[in-house]
């Protein structure tokens, strides 16, 4: 079931969005809430800051950390005008929040000529048939960051 | 066939993981090179900054562009670490460079704690099987966004 509150948070990241194509920005806004109130807002800022990675959802995930002062969103909501890029998913799954709420989906960002769901499947191909080029050269030392990292005793885990 | 030129870059990748856990970060490190100079470096900075986005890959894009001033990496090589989260595989799409180069894979990362693998393996789940609730409420509205952006003339297209 679908509260009030719900509707109301997804409502404001539509608005968000549209706003933000009138300001010169991409069609996207997210809002991250916790306990009933708004913790931040993000609107898409790729082309505003020269930055491919200014989605509306990590625009937001950096806000709300920053005003946090932590590292993950524990019970947090990240409500989105549209389902998450593999890029913002991902962002999402590091932030840890407790759900996940968006209105249109990947495809719908297809229709508008953005590439959500070329990277969805993408992702889902072996290497070799992917659009990107991409190599492995597996170093002898490739691993010895991982090894360093493991022998920490007093590590901060993320 | 790896020119001596990658097997130099992905080693500097590498060391800057090594020297990035020694300062109390991640274990990750990634380099971004432009006709065979290097534009921009980032490490993981996650618990330092706070910031769940701030792995080496994003570090090193968000740099790179700011220095080329642009939200493109055009002929650029991004060497890292290790195989890109699904995240940072995100980003890389959203940054177009001409290749991607890494050292480490997903299952080196999960031995060493970190999530990739577990993330990669949720997103090619269906939504209702996925540990993060993910809930779709498809407003009404839900596509007033991508309606005002179609309708642009002189939208800056990314």
């Amino acid at each position: 079931m679908n509260t009030s509150d719900d509707i109301y948070f997804l409502d404001l990241a539509i608005e968000l969005a549209v706003e933000n194509v009138k300001k010169g920005g991409g069609p996207f806004g997210a809002v991250i809430v916790k306990d009933r109130k708004i913790i931040a807002k993000g609107t898409n800022r790729v082309t505003i800051d020269n930055d491919p990675t200014a989605h509306a959802e990590i625009v937001a995930i950096r806000e709300a950390c920053k005003i946090l002062n932590d590292f993950q969103l524990t019970d947090c909501i990240i409500y989105s005008s549209c389902e998450p890029c593999p890029m913002c998913l991902g962002a999402i799954y590091w932030a840890r929040p407790k759900k996940l709420i968006y209105a249109a989906d990947k495809y719908d960002a297809a229709d508008a000529g953005f590439d959500d769901s070329f990277i969805y499947d993408e992702i889902k191909l072996p290497y070799e048939k992917r659009q990107l080029k991409t190599i492995t050269i597996k170093l002898e030392g490739a691993c010895k960051p991982f090894d360093l990292w493991k022998s920490l005793e007093n590590k901060k885990i993320y």
